[in-house]
């Protein structure tokens, strides 16, 4: 018995997410079912991020115990070869056999993207939010400055998280044009742990005082207040992305992974 | 009757092109529908560039006489408001009643879009294609060169073409990285006009230079040829984007309308 690691790639737009659930076609889904016919025995993943209906990823997690005698390395590729072409393994390894993606320090790096323009532009419409009010991204660096470090970020927590804490450490968080498109504007979060929706919360925050709807120092108001009702909204899906995960942990150096 | 330019931008993943045909929803087909119904008589649009199926625009352009008393401009957004979100108008203006968009002078731009890593982007998939090998981008520069100016460009035309010349003038052509992420590779093309397939046609022959399958003067002898057989292939059509297309005879200058 061994345990796999998969580094895992998807557009989330035809797909319920990452989590199985009875009412349509969930990426530990597919991953499930292609690994139990590829390897012959039942696979069950354990995914690192459970990502939203329509949230995309370029390395996302997940790990597997298997019998198998296919070299680790070589089960990427194969997978590829019979997955949709909306979901790649970008890369395949043995990890130690207590290895939990969950239960182990890491970092996430999250990427929100906006297309920020007069009219809407149809090939960013799956990968990122429409903005038609041009952001001021100088008050939304000003504002998210406010988030990074150690907080309780209860007002960026949708209801229905099991989380027992609400406290999370943001270690960088960026706003920031595209210098090749200024018309992109990409919200870069990193940190060791994310509450329900948190991203897409900030996001959303971030947002309104951009557009001017709120000042700069509400951000430092609504992060104290602890009060889900007093952030912006939940930023919808498909303009975010979890680009990667690094296990701090990890032997070797894996940053490149998911690059 | 006055003659309305419409600036089209498209995802072509989910259309047959541009132009009407019998056996698949085209670009032509949504615009004629939705402008009939919007000014309440029978509209059939001109189109600059005729794409073909899963090529995408952002800066497209249509005419169409109308008898209709909205403003020229704000046809823009009510089209916007009944399209589907995989097609936007950009702009809308009154032109000249003679203006034809393609009998007329003007300098198109296309850009051909790779994906060149070791793994397939999902997010990607439907905008560039994808390249397994490492492309050599300063052999395809050097091998582009040969292609600017004026020359016959009959090696770079599909057959079924029905231009009465084959003869077409480049006036630039670069190959390069994204600075922002060197694993996309941009080809850019100007010129003022171009044969059936063209642009994919150099993309295809480009990207074999790149990889090494071909020397970079190959391409001299290719254009010397004037036979379609010498050139590569015709590279997939999800990689091409009709940029923006600019009418030199126009009073003011638009250069800005598209981008």
């Amino acid at each position: 018995m061994k345990r796999i690691r998969l580094t895992v790639a998807y557009d989330g737009t035809n797909y319920c997410g990452w989590q199985l659930q009875p009412n349509g076609l969930t990426i530990e889904e597919v991953l499930n079912r292609e690994l139990s016919q590829l390897l012959g025995e039942e696979i069950q993943v354990v995914g690192a991020s459970r990502t939203d209906s329509g949230v995309h990823a370029l390395g996302n997690v997940a790990v597997f115990d298997t019998e198998t005698r296919i070299p680790a390395e070589k089960i990427s590729f194969a997978m590829n070869t019979r997955l949709p072409e909306d979901i790649r393994i970008i890369a395949s390894e043995e990890v130690a056999p207590d290895f939990h993606p969950r239960h182990c320090n890491s970092v996430k790096t999250y990427e929100y993207r906006i297309w920020n323009h007069t009219f809407a532009n149809p090939k960013e419409r799956l990968y990122s939010k429409f903005c038609y009010y041009e952001l001021n991204t100088e008050r939304m660096q000003k504002a998210a400055d406010y988030l990074i470090g150690t907080h309780d970020f209860a007002s960026f927590c949708s209801s229905g998280s099991q989380a027992t804490t609400t406290v999370r450490t943001i270690t960088g968080l960026t706003v920031e044009r595209d210098p090749e498109d200024p018309r992109i504007v990409l919200i870069r979060v990193r940190g060791t742990g994310f509450l329900y929706n948190m991203v897409r919360i900030i996001a959303g925050t971030l947002m309104e005082i951009g557009m001017g709807l709120r000042k700069t120092d509400d951000m430092k108001r609504i992060l104290d207040a602890c009060d889900r009702s007093q952030a912006g909204p939940t930023a919808e899906p498909q303009g975010l992305t979890l680009v990667k995960i690094l296990f701090l942990d990890d032997d070797d150096d894996n940053d490149q992974r998911a690059d």
